[in-house]
């Protein structure tokens, strides 16, 4: 079930952002954002709105790999705290940011959606994205076993 | 599991929420907040920091929870979109906000935690306020079936 014009029911053509994994069901991609390397998203792949329209099967699933890339962004990415969240207001198609956060990040501790409060010093972010590959990589593992 | 001075570990407490379920493992309330009626939480009661330090066991628990609390709130609070999120970047013990999005609301379409951009209606978040026994009997409901 794809919509016309929903940006993520185009997660699986040619103009999307690489997936990390991908199956008939889901995908997952970190997201290209500045501020915040190691940021993830996990997108349902049929246009379904909301958790609770999924099947029990589907969601005990979804749950599951949103628990796996929580897991690959603490072990590779070492943040302060881990953000989940679930709101598709703008694109309401179902999907799940997975966000490590610092104390030292542009809104903590306020929600990445907040107001900034400060700039990271640019050489931390560049630590933090030097650990993509190894986010990557721990990712597509934990999937690919479970 | 409690730690000093930590405000959702005092959940149980005498000045604590009322609380609509509560058992050994949780508690569901619904979050005293003007501009958002049906604003649910579930708070975790020991303190645990993030989803991924629980059991599998315990998390499994929390999310059906946290799936049942998302089911009460569509059924009797009818959003546009639903707001599903576990951050504790101020409070960093466990919880779940599950949130009704409107497209009058006071954020609509940003997140709740971003600048506010209009005030909705008194008459229609009265309305909507006149709903809360009807969720309070619906989360009641579920969890004690579940």
């Amino acid at each position: 079930m794809q919509e016309e014009g929903c940006e993520l029911c185009a997660q699986g053509g040619p103009n999307a952002t690489p997936a990390v994994y991908a199956d008939d069901k889901l995908s997952v991609i970190i997201v290209d954002d500045a501020n915040y390397p190691g940021f993830c998203r996990v997108i349902w792949r049929d246009h379904v709105r909301e958790m609770s329209d999924l099947s029990r099967e589907d969601r005990l699933l979804l749950n599951e790999v949103v628990f796996h890339v929580e897991q690959a962004v603490r072990e590779t990415m070492a943040p302060t705290k881990m953000n989940v969240a679930s709101l598709g207001n703008v694109v309401p198609h179902l999907h799940w940011h997975i966000i490590p956060r610092y104390a030292d990040d542009a809104h903590f501790p306020a929600p990445v959606w907040a107001t900034a409060v400060r700039k990271s010093d640019e050489s931390v972010l560049e630590a933090r994205r030097a650990q993509l590959p190894h986010l990557q990589e721990a990712i597509a593992r934990r999937l690919q076993q479970s």
